[in-house]
């Protein structure tokens, strides 16, 4: 999200031909640091927001027999109508205000209903605020559609990670088209709490601003059966668009199914634009999408357990760590997300903690402007490789 | 295309609150024609780019195999190694130039090949040229970027269609950024010739421009193993993008994998614009295309002989209704494109034809400016439906 740090765009444009926007965008992420060392089986990779656990054979037995029954053709823009009522009463299900089938697009992963959201509203000139530190891929998208990014950073205190109200108010100006925030964050691991959303609506709404939330790890918050939406707050032709992905509650990273709840006037012009991007997903997949939310439930329960108990080994060895600051425990997600004494560079700390401990963690620079002192971990893998994970970095941050 | 069909920009956005670009966008397709009756089995679907035949099994068992073998996490963002190197020994087998591995990305879809390479090159202010007829798609992916579209239109006479290269040459102003064409044609089914292809890249390197190569039906070439690809003339560095898709020779429609041939020194960009638009095609679905192109040179052979039988059927009876113009026969594809006399609302008289014949026909309209005469039909179906289809035309056409 730095783009101070590339050649003026003349230069790249005369070396590569590809447009301005597309000159600026990062040519390294998280798995730039994996590369070359990726199916490495001696590193134990804690980067991605990626367990070790695979979806449930129910999943895949579901597909296969969608496959079967010949669901093999060209498929609806928005998702088949089985998908979309599945959603709903999936949504409904979590006791919460009815969403309707016609106010849901399926999308060909959480990324994807991003990347369709930035489309739909922001063209170059306009600005996206981006609350952060938060995933790199949500500011990159916006690059990806020409537009501005403007940080407004959360605070990090005794109560842990904060949204300060005024200073979003104050980043609102006139060019501004969303705000993207996400709840349960990454790499925070921290909840908005919903007032507080529900300001930010409010804010919005004023101004004719959009709202993006992303609630990918919503079904992943310790304690309760989903974190609240503020879908729960909203009418449904708000100015509002909320992304989820089946990658994190039913591990199903590699399947690459998402879906976005949006205004029910927006339906066909995101069938148009899924039309001119993707032109939908695998009807077969969207099956695979209908068994787990139908069947699903224990294995959610499964794996948010099992992030619990990843992010207590974690803490507990993070917290012992001399150099590492931590603050409040994550209430939610996959990750840890800590501050380095005396580290100056987190992309070459994790090449040098790669390299040293052979564990794989995340640089905080990935996050946001000021995070450049912090590192990610992700939790959810297995008690023996995250012990043996923190018992290698002991060495380097305790 | 036609975007002065549409209210003034303004009010679009003041309506819904989306950038310019997608306002413009057409919010019908040939899917809005299906759109209620597209579960009709009364109906005769001769609209889409699908035939009836579903991919062969053994690409469902690899994939399910590769679900089975654990592949169902996080891919490579070109396409994982084995894909590129199956990709390219495909190609290389076909007779043809090497392709190296690193020139290949796996993408989610021919489609998204072509709005990677418009993403890639093109963005507001620049103009894309299209050669049209062609597949509303291409044009319209430019208009998701934002950029305009240029028409450049073959002529249609006593050869076919063919292109006038003083035509393109004059098209070719400071603004153009790319020339789009598709060879085998859809919905013409004409072979641009190779050396016309040639011309035009030499006409796109004189001026640094792009060309951008449609070769989704260069297998259904008949009485040819492949159509000619102009990447055979063509240095890996030369600003050349080649879109394929597994969707017509494999009859994998549904199954949502293409894959693009690029420059080598493009492929980290392409690598980051997947990552921050699906992030990446599934690896078990990768999976089936390596079976695909590995063992289903039998059913690529099936596939097009089933498509030059459909389109003797089809044109048989064409060329016996008093209405109709088709020209000389297609020679690739899975479409015949005819001219009808006193028809001046393509789209109309799809609707018309829908309802008195139950036959699915595309409008010409769709396919570029000038075509509001034509109407498509697609040959790859059954003996049986394709004879009932044109005898039920008969009577509005014949």
């Amino acid at each position: 999200m730095d783009s101070q740090a590339f050649p003026p765009f003349s230069s790249l444009i005369a070396l590569t031909g590809v447009t301005p926007a597309v000159a600026r965008l990062p040519l390294e992420n998280i798995s730039s640091l994996a590369k070359g060392v990726y199916r490495d089986p001696g590193i134990i990779p804690l980067w991605f927001g990626e367990g070790d656990v695979a979806a449930p054979a129910f999943i895949g037995e579901a597909m296969a027999r969608a496959v079967a029954d010949g669901h093999v053709f060209y498929s609806a823009q928005n998702g088949i109508p089985e998908f979309r009522e599945a959603m709903a009463q999936y949504l409904g299900g979590l006791g919460r205000k009815p969403i309707e089938p016609d106010r849901i697009t399926a999308t060909t992963s959480g990324m994807h209903a991003i990347l369709l959201a930035m489309r739909l509203i922001a063209e170059p000139g306009d600005t996206v605020i981006v609350i952060d530190p938060v995933w790199p891929n949500a500011g990159a998208t916006a690059q990806v559609v020409g537009a501005n990014i403007r940080s407004v950073r959360m605070d990090h205190g005794p109560a842990g990670w904060t949204l300060d109200l005024d200073k979003l108010a104050a980043a609102l100006d006139e060019n501004v088209r969303a705000v993207f925030f996400a709840s349960p964050g990454n790499p925070t691991g921290a909840m908005l709490p919903i007032e507080t959303q529900a300001a930010m609506l409010d804010m919005c709404r004023a101004r004719g601003i959009w709202l993006i939330a992303d609630e990918v790890y919503n079904r992943l918050a310790f304690g309760l059966r989903a974190a609240p939406t503020i879908l729960d707050h909203a009418e449904p032709e708000d100015r509002l668009l909320v992304m989820n992905s089946f990658s994190k509650a039913w591990a199903m990273t590699g399947w690459r199914l998402g879906w976005i709840v949006h205004p029910p006037s927006l339906g066909p012009t995101l069938a148009m634009l899924t039309q001119f991007t993707t032109s939908g997903v695998a009807t077969f997949i969207q099956h695979a999408g209908i068994a787990a939310v139908r069947d699903g439930e224990p294995f959610v329960a499964f794996i948010r357990d099992y992030c619990e108990v990843g992010m207590r080994i974690v803490c507990d060895a993070l917290e012992a760590f001399g150099r590492v600051r931590l603050g409040p425990r994550p209430v939610a997600g996959m990750y840890a997300y800590f501050e380095v004494d005396g580290m100056p560079d987190s992309r070459a700390a994790c090449l040098e903690l790669l390299e040293k401990t052979r564990v794989g963690l995340a640089p905080g620079a990935f996050f946001g402007p000021g995070s450049e002192g912090f590192l990610r971990v992700c939790v959810a893998r297995c008690e023996g490789d995250l012990r043996e994970a923190m018992g290698r970095l002991a060495g380097a941050l305790g």
